[in-house]
């Protein structure tokens, strides 16, 4: 049985949990790993994420899918990289926003491109924060797919439904605007929170007394920092329009309690409440 | 062995849950609910929450603790119909604001009375929703102590820690503003989230991308508007404050993104990655 020759570019949180989900598939897999960050190299061989360590571009250019699972200018920087591809080789790339990718791929290896945003992830970091179900039920955006070959659309869709991600197609300039709406923004409130308590006077007393929803509310105020600068940077003009829909809800609720407008008030925590009705 | 008869005013998820709590307990209690909803009446004997309904106060007077597990107004409204109460009752009120309560108690049953606030619930409410260790592992803030007798200030916190609670003492003007911070607020975030998704035109194809965080953050959106109502209502000018903070934090990152001052905007997320050196 020949095994399927699997290299990662990024051996972090999505790098490594992707590694194990491949594992549990019937299918042989040999993973060669590649991280500027030389701890995270010999984490990942350690903890077996990967089979071997490279430093080069070339080496892995002889696998028959090579994920990059790093930051967005990273991806940009590798894209510009690689030069010439077998046609059989399946770039999947797992940048957070999706245009700036999907147009600065070289023309002539656009083809080999599989662009994703898996909607998953968790507030750690590095590889020994790699999870077996990272991926289990979530949803995958796989975007502008009529850019990619017939083969990468078949071992990228095929690869993400055995390891249990329900697929979603649109447009890279659609996804970004809802990546954040559904993602980019509320990361930019869970850090706000996190701040507008930690500077109260009374801070350390005041987070004594933290229930489920503040710990829900602030739990992604965890996440790195450059990876998140990384985003804002990328998809700034949608992350600003996301940001100033919520600051008109969330000025509208201000006025409602200052106006005492209890009634409009009740009515508006009540078309909060619908989105369970479409969520769950 | 006698039982404790314990009055429940309130038969949902709070007064519910607590039930279910003491009865996991070695001693034996004898549960009398009073609730002005017929149907959680009916649910709440069903489910073994209470052993008896009754209408009528004066049997709840008969009890040696009573807990009142209603929004702020109603604890209000039955703490002025009460009467006189035997020195050894113990009146315990869950309410999620306390200066109203502590200060508006009648002087002559005030030693009965303890100002309690759990801070933990779910999304949830009614009988149906009330669970085992709601209150496990919790925070409960007790609020003006020196304001109960004795015997009370003992019975109190003999049963939080019974039932597992971590029980915090402070006044009840501090908690008011404590609370505003770390519950009331980051609800009215939670509903203004849920609110900027919904009524974006492409909101079913956004929301179907929601991925962990967005999920933790739109949880609490889901909370009863007639509580939090009653809640904003209560605590009008600290919820107020609270919001302005928020505001300022988040404002502080909308125009970081928008001035590309990335490095300022790193650190900023690194301070609030220090939450979580207290709160976890």
């Amino acid at each position: 049985m020949t095994h399927t020759k699997v290299g990662i570019v990024g051996l972090g949180l999505m790098g490594g949990s992707l590694s194990l989900a491949l594992k549990k598939l019937p299918e042989e897999y040999y993973f060669i790993g590649l991280d500027h960050n030389k701890l995270h190299c010999t984490q990942a061989l350690k903890l077996g994420l990967v089979d071997e360590i490279t430093l080069s571009l070339e080496t892995l250019k002889s696998c028959d899918i090579i994920f990059l699972s790093i930051p967005v200018d990273g991806i940009l920087s590798i894209a510009k990289q690689l030069g010439t591809l077998d046609p059989k080789c399946t770039v999947i790339d797992l940048g957070s926003t999706k245009e700036k990718i999907s147009l600065s791929i070289p023309s002539d290896i656009r083809h080999n491109f599989v662009t994703a945003h898996p909607m998953t992830g968790t507030e750690k970091f590095g590889p020994t924060a790699a999870i077996e179900n990272l991926y289990t039920d979530k949803v995958v955006v796989l975007c502008d797919m009529e850019k990619s070959a017939k083969h990468q659309d078949k071992v990228a869709k095929r690869l993400f439904t055995d390891i249990g991600m329900n697929i979603v197609c649109m447009g890279a300039k659609e996804h970004d605007r809802h990546a954040a709406f559904i993602s980019h923004m509320p990361h930019a409130l869970s850090y706000a929170l996190a701040n507008s308590v930690i500077k109260q006077e009374a801070s350390q007393s005041i987070i004594a007394l933290a229930g489920g929803g503040f710990k829900d509310m602030s739990r992604i105020a965890k996440s790195s920092p450059n990876m998140w600068e990384d985003i804002f940077r990328q998809n700034k003009s949608n992350v600003l329009e996301a940001i100033q829909s919520f600051q008109s809800e969330l000025k509208k609720c201000q006025k409602m309690v200052e106006n005492e407008e209890w009634d409009t008030l009740n009515e508006w925590m009540k078309e909060a409440n619908t989105l369970h009705d479409i969520l769950d």
